[in-house]
């Protein structure tokens, strides 16, 4: 099952993947569907009760989302009723809302409702750079843009 | 400049830092306004022509980033026009937007519009344990609830 592909230039303003994921999964609603996925909760019942999503509202993403290739609606491997599964790329969703649970914990909770456990230590992840394995300050990344009359600081009058 | 607190007890469905951090940054403008400003663009024309959000909206959008602590309204290191620059929280937020666009490439654009490095290395971010180093699969993760009455299945009909 492959993901609806949105060409980022027909999108407002810089054309970015984020803009373009966004278009996909950028409904609160969506994250929070995604988390229950990650805790293993495929029912819509489930889902209803523990994201506190409108039905109808919960229903039409969760439609959407099923249509996006990121979730697909399937029976399970040792279930008799059919649910809502990740597809590989839906999956990958994880590490997103991890990170802002994360600092969600961090920053915006008085105390986290919630631990995390790997292979018995505390939980926190990081983010590295896949290749050196360092840290990655935001401000040692250098980016450029490859679309034509775009750079980082924003829209050039001039393409080349 | 502290973040404002959000109780994820008074919000719907299972209390969790994710649902809290989304009050503050959940909407699609907001994170596309952070991926601006960890850009080095500071400027409200700016960051409206890069993000392509509708004045009125990305003023509002704003205006919640700076109450909320996420961002901060002053002028910049060499700049003599104020500017919004991200508090210590706010610039955590990068992972975040640096996650989902690294999926949005992956899944959901055919050419990523934006190409990363990394101390002349191609730039993938990849979460590990901060403890252990290793990378994180999602189900390697044991999560728990701290708050009575709930588990990682749901609701509890009996608080213990």
């Amino acid at each position: 099952m492959s993901v609806t592909t949105i060409d980022p230039t027909t999108l407002p303003g810089r054309p970015c993947s984020l803009a373009s994921a966004l278009q996909l999964v950028g409904d609160r609603w969506c994250l929070l569907i995604i988390r229950e996925v990650m805790f293993g909760n495929h029912q819509f019942k489930q889902i209803a009760d523990n994201t506190g999503a409108p039905t109808d509202r919960l229903s039409a993403r969760l439609k959407d989302l099923v249509a996006a290739g990121v979730l697909d609606h399937r029976r399970g491997p040792a279930a008799s009723r059919k649910g809502y599964y990740f597809t590989e790329a839906g999956a990958e969703l994880s590490v997103v809302t991890q990170a802002l649970t994360q600092w969600g914990d961090k920053w915006v909770v008085t105390e986290p409702p919630l631990t995390r456990e790997h292979h018995g230590h505390q939980m926190l992840m990081r983010a590295v750079c896949a290749t050196c394995g360092e840290a990655v300050a935001s401000d040692e990344v250098q980016r450029e843009m490859t679309v034509p009359g775009w750079s980082i600081a924003g829209k050039t009058g001039d393409p080349s």
